[in-house]
């Protein structure tokens, strides 16, 4: 007989429906000694939150997040709201002793961040944060290749997250599915929504990053706000551009916009060593690219690796080889992980302070976009 | 309140597990009248059943099909058993008035299939198969965009399924896993499992074929064999090729091997038009490639389509722009679109006497491929 | 000091250039013990041959090509006028005793062709035709991994050579620039135009055809002759589309066709391997892909050879890895190798007999696209 | 009778060579009013210049560059020599009254550029420097997209140049073929040599530059120095990174590097504008990716525009339709334009002083690369 791991989802908005369907699917692909039970969602929108319960099969639902985090049927709490609200959640949280799932960025900024890491080591609370890209297979894979060795000495890293979404001006901000555009409840714009996810996967790639030189830019600078219903002062950077030092020595150039023309969703990462080179992209996110040295003279060349065999991280719990899975399935992945953290008394990450660095780095790239400066990382330890 | 469909499955293999995924998430995703219960799951293997029908939440299960059909309490059967099971079954849940859906290809061969087509027509049940390629949102696209009439007269139409994984001799014949090596379960090799695929998404595409002319080789000439422990020659085609006429008089040709060293499942086809082109590849399932002699003279090139958009087919019901979905996501919309079928009273398709004539094509391919002639097509209207 | 290698070419079209180009450029290139000398060039047209010769610097030109065979200052003729002349051009030369090289297809079919084999073999001159694709170095690469059995045992070759710049109606046919599209010049159409490259380079990495069994098409039956003035009826293939039998036992398909909208020039051919397997296409001509299944499991994927590096084929006359050559550069590889066959008495190939071969195939294959049968390669030792 | 220009080269190095074979091809090729001549070449070994000009057909050959100036019977002085010896020639060549075509970098610096500029400009000669990407006939027509207005607002420019010949450690630096190597005759590293080609391009598709904020490195210290057979400290940037703003308010990275593993001479850049974007990349360069955000949304993707039609920039003048020129032909691009420029009295760019802004801004950016801050690019006009 299975144990239960309970589940409190506090927001329905598109992460609560990515990770609605990772609990869903978790135990039909994954073996665990756990089983998921989908226990009560939480949202402020009674209706709504009502049909979202039923969509999904949450056995109730509440309005009120404190009263959600006060339940005693709940294991964990995960917290899948805008990003001006995680702090105060997650401390809530950990203060009842609840497992906490957050949602990427971890916070507003660093001070804050700081005070939610320190608030469940306190607690003792398993902790985890959602930047799910770690667990595409392709990027597992990567890591993989990194930690045997197979690049050597590190000389570059380069990363980029590229939308079109907003060139539009007519596009408003705020709001239901437009508070990332919202400097209020987003904190930043692509800094904390997309550089953050090429800054995690970066870090625990490479090792941490000394210092940054960054541009930002806000191409619109005012939007209709769709809670106020006036034009309003656009808070948030469109696009910005940095380039860094890790700690190993190797250069690095990070840029994100949503103002990209053709690109919806690219996230893409290079990395390449004295022996082997890395390259992967969102976009067709089940192969990776690999260059290897040390292959033949005359047969040398960028491998495209379709990673869909058995042998290739997390597939052999999916279909067969040449069958590609999709974006959901990284959430997947990371809640089987969560799990099996628990489990084994290895906790997955990235935890809570390991997303503080992600935040620091963060706030020294939006610090260096003001100061025109090169500008030191921030202490997350 | 939403009616129940209550889903009785035969067959918990690779295709069992598509087809439980997808009605686990149909609902989930789908907006329908019907809310798909799992209610019974049906195999020989007491054990593993129960564990099959526990993990994905079936209801019940049963070690004895016939039983499963007796059922009152089951609306729909799915076949997902060996080829040479379907017609028996399918021709007993008709009797019983159950909706039927069945795994391709839809028998063991033509005459087989057109009893089965009786069987489902006499009956008046809801029926359809398997074919699930034409609802990858890509190919789905590509079928719109040629209904539009972009492509203008077609000239070629050009198939192939490329696989690798039975080069190796010590691969045994038979049994779990291994049913499509044994022609006594599959009725043949390449042409039944994977031209099936490349002929059903033809004819939906480009109408029906004409004439044909076939070579087949099995490369391995024996292998052992799981169920009788002995070695036993190899009665299945490793590889087949055909030109093919269309009714339309565009020229084909059709290739399915699984002896092309490094394709694991590399299904593609192109269509070439007097005003435009489209092609397509499994491996990279969310991109149509499309080229369109309209555009203007020096900016004429291939367009690699991300079909991740909102107003692409089926991709408004999951994620954002760029972010793509895989293989799995194939089935839950043939589900949806089934379900939503029998409420319009629209059927969807393929159903039984589409996938007659795919059966007809094949048993015409694997004739000519022993005569040596071209080989005319079978009625199956 | 060097010898000299007196040039004496027939015919200004686009072959005649592409010749032209390679004889200016071989010396610069290439350490040869001969010079080449652009002696003359003949063609009827009085005032375009002499506004060629200056163009490319021939010495003289002449009008009568049985005047420049005639000359005792000529060593090699190059015959690159349409097919309908190279048999009477090649016996005259072989009888005034100069070396030959002759643009493919040899000729209008096998029984002249044979004859001019005879003619070049009992002359003992020496004797090339222009395939020159065999040259592109990755195609050269291609042979070479071939040659050193990297690939294994062969089960699949496939070929195609698709273009498109004859769907309009109103293209006419005949005379300069067209008389591809006159049977009467070209003797076939893409059979002996584009399938007869796909067939020589396929015979050299593959070995002898057994058998074919063809498709042929003509989907525009009439157009405007440009010579008669008149519409007259098409005699050429648009299409042809076969299936053949390697004396190796593998499995092959041939395509070629100029009504597939948006390829320009697309030959393309994989060759599937026990161990390897290797596919090449013209329209990126300086890449090889390449996939081993002797690689690391997890790392396995197609690899992309940039075939610019100094250990390629031909490379380290040319450029620094990562520059590209192009088209052209076949022909200058070619004619390199045709001076260095004659330098070390080692021919370069593919002589008129090797041509021959691919000629007999040609004329399988349209018989049997007339026939509709199966059809064996008639002799050519 | 076409007007003779008379060629005398400085200078037998890879570039040499490029040039060299500019000139031979140019007149078989493009329709001029002068034929080009190759005068003399000059260099300092009388062996290898002798052996140099007998290759190419020079009619003669000095040891003395300030002969070389001197001979009356030269019209054009190309400089094909390392960056130290640039200004002192094109002084000399200017007083002397020749046209100049130099090779980029022009300068080892801002400062002596400026001297460059003044010197033709007072002299009043034709003048031209070689950064030969610009016609690249893909790179041609992305100018000609912009030009057309197609892209409207720009957003976003990025650009970079890797390589990896340098990794080796045990590589030399300093003399023939090293000299890139060696600070003192380069100037810089992969600044001028590299990113000096990415900044011409970015200037001329998307104007002036101003202000920059760059990192560099030099990843391997000490090399033994050919020259002086001692190991020696390297003075080049071995990677340079930097952002840019544009004049127009567009946001632009740009990297380069000789440590990119599995990047021979990877020179990208991709230009996003509000309704369309551009993309571009060396090692295909027969490609150009164009998005067109107004294309119709379900068949909106980016086209893989195979750059070798007709009606492309220089391409009528090649081959036909899908057959790829190379490299070496951006040169002979250049030298056709570069007469044409003669014959029309529209000068032929980018000229010594299009040149001096590119040194401006590499100034700056080596600046930036010492000081860590943002720095202006200085005066050019």
């Amino acid at each position: 007989m299975k144990k239960s791991l309970r589940i409190g989802l506090i927001g329905y908005g598109f992460m609560g429906r990515a990770h609605s369907n990772a609990y869903a699917k978790v135990n039909h692909f994954f073996p665990l000694e756990h089983q998921v039970v989908l226990k009560s969602v939480c949202a402020r929108d009674e209706a709504k939150v009502k049909a979202f319960a039923d969509n999904w099969g949450y056995e109730s639902f509440e309005t009120d997040w404190r009263k959600l985090i006060a339940r005693e049927d709940i294991d964990v709490i995960d917290i899948a709201t805008p990003n001006n609200t995680h702090a105060e959640m997650a401390l809530a949280a950990a203060k009842a002793g609840k497992m906490i799932l957050c949602e990427k960025p971890l916070s507003m900024n660093g001070p804050e961040g700081r005070k939610m890491v320190a608030a469940v080591e306190k607690a003792g609370v398993a902790n985890m944060v959602w930047y799910n890209y770690r667990r595409v297979p392709a990027v597992t894979l990567a890591k993989q290749l990194i930690d045997e060795g197979r690049l050597g000495r590190i000389f570059h890293y380069r990363a980029k997250f590229l939308q079109d979404w907003t060139i539009n001006p007519e596009l408003p901000q705020g709001g239901a599915g437009l508070w990332r555009l919202d400097v209020k409840a987003a904190g930043s714009g692509v800094t904390g929504d997309l550089l953050a996810h090429c800054i995690d996967t970066a870090v625990w790639l490479n090792g941490g990053v000394s210092r940054v030189s960054a541009m930002t830019e806000t191409f619109v600078k005012e939007r209709q706000h769709n809670l106020s219903g006036k034009v309003e002062k656009v808070g948030i950077d469109d696009a910005c551009a940095f380039l860094a030092r890790f700690q190993n020595g190797s250069l690095a150039t990070f840029e994100s916009t949503r103002y990209a023309r053709g690109h919806k969703a690219l996230y893409t990462f290079e990395i390449n060593g004295e022996n082997a080179s890395i390259s992967w992209d969102l976009h067709d996110l089940h192969r990776l690219q690999y260059f290897d040295h040390r292959d033949q003279g005359t047969t040398r060349g960028w491998r495209s690796i379709h990673v869909s065999d058995g042998d290739h991280p997390y597939m052999k719990n999916w279909w067969v080889p040449g069958l590609q899975i999709g974006y959901e399935h990284s959430f997947v992945h990371q809640v089987a992980d969560f799990i099996q953290g628990i489990e084994t008394g290895k906790p997955a990450r990235p935890t809570f302070r390991d997303a503080l660095e992600t935040q620091m780095i963060c706030d020294a790239v939006l610090k260096s976009g003001k100061t025109h400066k090169w500008e030191k990382i921030g202490k997350f330890k």
